[in-house]
């Protein structure tokens, strides 16, 4: 929701204050909105606006290569005919007037009535009206005007620029409009300042199809589909829609963000959308994934086209440089796909080396080990989460999982291939460490790769002080790289204990296997009493000075571990 | 919440497909991440990197002037050692390396594995670690990094592009890092790709004092303050940990949203923030007021100040190009404090004409009806925003408030001045249409300027035709600039039988104050004609075809305005 204000019925103009200040050296506040600062000779004057609330539009699109001013209203709502009137006459520069908009009553009304004043005055004034949103009626020229703003603003800006006239802006205006087709979908309303509930509902687990930046109404609720789904149905209904006489297939492309759809999402929606506009034959010219026209604190987002001749290209391609939009031809930067490639850093040899029946066999016991710890922590994962949110960022869970599965996918391919105990536990500790990442990644991989170089694949037999020599350089990577001690917190506070013990019962004489178990039952006692001190990890105390390991979440991590391999061991 | 993915646990992967892909032309995907096309002489590369859902923080930071390449991890969690080397043998350009990310246990650890690596390799490396987070501990060495590793990473990118060694850009990190300082705040949390919940909460109605960006803990839950109080919390804190040996009060500024605090809203909070740093003595130089280092979809915001030197200012004013960041000197902009300054468009008569004693008098029943008007729409505002909510954007409650206040302050004064009837109506109409905008204020405001125009000031008496004139100059300016006629749901639906009511009654004889309450309670019924038919409007509707004026909600403003002044009449 929207939190940041003073007086909600003034936020338009509050927000224009701070933005005004910001820019200052590009750009001047004047009644109404704000006006480019000259950046060259005389130029057709495009003058852009409606409500606030959707920056960069329209504000954040003021500058030399796009808009030359920008009239700026209050929240959703068109400005006034007069604010239009003040930031046309200050943008003014002799060469005549471009207003454009996205078609709302309200903005062809307030225009309007300032496009006759001007021309009263003796401006020549014209207007271009955007008519992009395909959801929103079946007669192009009845269609809202939504994120296509921004592909025809682009070329009326980049055109004028260049110090064409204004029946050259007003034309090549009209013909980015007609080339321009946008679909928008919301997931999530957005809250006007001071409001204390959203303009509007998505219902849970659905998106609006063609819902408007305002939360018009849409053409229909659907249950939310995956974002492959999605790509599909953003392209066809947009491909569906293309203009009868489109000069190519060349297309400049926006997919929108409208606030809280975030950017990786967006990215990873491309990667979708990428490929089916390809086998539908379209190249794409300069795609822009960003947030380009927004709708406050609304989920959802938007895909535009524009289909390209050599003219609209060539403006659509035209450096800008605005508050919010910057283009400029990548300087120095050439292809060169003779490049060497980047090539996998994990270089061991990919088959095991010769191996003892000794070694082989505890290499069946180690990756049955893995297996055990596996399902526990499967079975743990959300509980991993939930105690690292308390004091770290709640990605313990995940990541032991990820690391978990890569371990016993090396490890099972390892065991059928013959490999021994050492390379299986050395690749093991490598493939975790790859796939999980983190810190528990680190820890968790460099500890098996320790416990793998102990040991060697050619033995005739494993002595129980191997296991516990295994055991030892676990530990001792572990402390070397997180550098914690015992009461730090950390798994440290299981697993010092867990090798004491185990090393006490070998040296007493008790097999491998009970001692093993009675380690395990001291390392799930020490991980409880590390456990209990949870709650003074409460949300109001600064982060703990020693970010070592994961606090707390790797001690339980390892109690689960260790108990499962205890369960093991009794079979 | 994050709604768009394939894989929960492939999103950091999936998503860097769509931004490979998307960028193409600039960088390539190697192995962990992503490396900068060589775009000028072998220079020492600067790697930065750390989890995904930071955005454009990390991968997002790449190109020439800022990074040469960027370790990519899965969301909110390190890269593996294996990817960090991975990245940065394929960025070394055979000047060394530094690696560069914020003080987090796993980052340290991998990234410091990974310098072991390379070292091994002859490839000289440096790690410059980013503590800027003011808020995750007293020693300046054990803090946090968080929008912080933007100021370090750019003077570092800035100043290996100006082809340096590798000792310079490790102590310019480092210099970067030792003057930076900041302060952020949490309104919300976000939520992991496939997660049903946030990773973390904050109370309702409060904000996470110094909460890190994956939801660590801060210093403690604070009541949500003003925009203006968070201002000075933000401010006071920051320069309060200034270091001890800033070199001046010039100071790089970050202004850094999280992920749902949007632009406008930054932008309204900077303008609390530039006076309070101008207050304090400081310069401000190059300020970002924009979405630098997010945190998928948290609700909060940052603070950065570096305070400058002559060679961290010039490094930081140096232009840059990526994918989410382009800084380029303003091209043929010149700052012309001698320009024109914008003049208000509304230029009227400041003093009223002339007029007579009957003309004073309909002037103060007019604006006692704007006063009877005001109270009613001020009432009914929530209910108002509600109907248009239906099929609009709900705005019309707001916009009518501000333009009936705008226009009884126009008349309040009118009165007290002595003016007469045409005056104050054309002036309302005026400042209504002014002060709302959008489509109600275009039309009240013009209607309201109507009446007045076909009414004169100078008349000696006043007939019920003249006011049944004036009602119906009002009917015939919202005809014309919206277009509508009755049927199509709009405010006309109960203006025109309230029009032929009234001249109806008058033609009979009957006094004005009769016949407008008999108009009144025509308009009423109509207007309930028309909200009767809003079900229909329900969100599944597509747009209707002819979107003139704002269906439905308008008759019953109408409805609710001509009741008042039916009261009043009574009186």
């Amino acid at each position: 929701m929207t939190r940041l204000f003073g007086d909600p019925a003034e936020f338009a103009e509050d927000q224009l204050a701070g933005f005004v200040d910001l820019y200052r050296d590009r750009l001047r506040g004047v009644p109404g909105g704000v006006v480019a600062l000259p950046s060259g000779p005389p130029q057709v004057a495009v003058i852009v606006g409606g409500g606030s609330g959707h920056y960069p539009a329209f504000a954040g699109l003021v500058g030399p290569g796009f808009a030359t001013g920008a009239v700026v209203g209050n929240i959703f709502t068109s400005p006034s005919a007069a604010r239009v009137y003040s930031v046309a006459k200050a943008a003014h520069q002799g060469r005549g007037v471009v207003l454009s908009f996205g078609n709302y009553a309200g903005d062809t009304m307030n225009f309007g009535i300032a496009a006759e004043r001007l021309r009263k005055e003796g401006i020549d004034t014209r207007i271009v009206i955007v008519t992009d949103d395909i959801a929103s009626a079946a007669e192009e020229q009845l269609r809202r005007g939504i994120a296509g703003d921004f592909t025809v603003f682009k070329v009326m800006g980049a055109a004028a620029a260049t110090g064409v006239n204004l029946d050259e802006v007003e034309r090549l205006g009209r013909a980015a409009n007609a080339a321009t087709r946008t679909l928008g979908v919301a997931f999530s309303g957005c809250t006007m300042p001071g409001a204390h509930e959203p303009l509007f509902d998505v219902p849970a687990g659905h998106l609006g199809l063609g819902l408007g930046i305002h939360g018009e109404p849409g053409i229909r609720d659907e249950p939310m589909p995956t974002a492959a789904d999605l790509a599909h149905t953003l392209v066809n209904s947009v491909l569906a829609e293309a203009p009868a006489h489109a000069a190519s297939k060349r297309v400049a492309v926006i997919l929108n963000g409208l606030g809280t759809t975030k950017y990786e999402e967006l990215f990873l929606l491309w990667s979708h959308i990428a490929p089916l506009l390809r086998e539908a034959g379209h190249t794409t010219v300069d795609v822009e994934v960003d947030e380009i026209v927004t709708s406050l604190d609304m989920g959802g987002c938007s895909l535009t086209l524009m289909w390209l001749d050599d003219e609209l290209e060539t403006h659509w391609r035209a450096d800008a440089y605005t508050p919010g939009y910057r283009k400029q031809k990548a300087p120095l930067v050439s292809i060169d796909t003779t490049l060497e490639q980047g090539h996998s850093a994990v270089e061991v040899a990919a088959v095991a080396p010769d191996s003892s029946a000794a070694g082989r066999k505890l290499a069946g016991l180690a990756s049955r080990g893995l297996l055990t710890m596996q399902s526990s922590l499967h079975e743990h994962e959300q509980r991993l989460g939930d105690i690292d949110a308390i004091a770290g960022d709640g990605d313990h869970g995940r990541g032991m999982v990820k690391g978990i599965d890569a371990a016993v996918a090396v490890s099972t391919t390892a065991c059928s291939n013959a490999a021994g105990v050492a390379w299986l536990l050395q690749r093991s500790g490598q493939a975790w460490a790859e796939e999980a990442g983190g810190t528990s990644g680190v820890l968790w991989g460099a500890a098996l790769e320790a416990a793998g170089m102990v040991l060697t694949d050619d033995r005739d037999r494993y002595l129980p002080s191997d296991i516990v020599a295994g055991a030892e350089a676990f530990l001792e990577a572990i402390v070397d790289l997180g550098g914690a001690t015992i009461g730090d917190k950390t798994m440290v506070d299981a697993l010092i204990p867990f090798v004491d013990e185990l090393r006490a019962r070998v040296a007493t004489g008790a097999s491998v296997q009970s001692a093993w178990r009675a380690a395990s039952v001291v390392a799930t006692v020490a991980a409880a009493d590390t456990a209990a001190l949870t709650p003074k990890l409460g949300r109001a105390r600064p982060l703990a000075a020693k970010s070592v390991g994961t606090p707390d979440a790797g001690a339980t991590s390892l109690a689960l571990l260790v108990t499962a391999l205890g369960a093991m061991s009794h079979s």
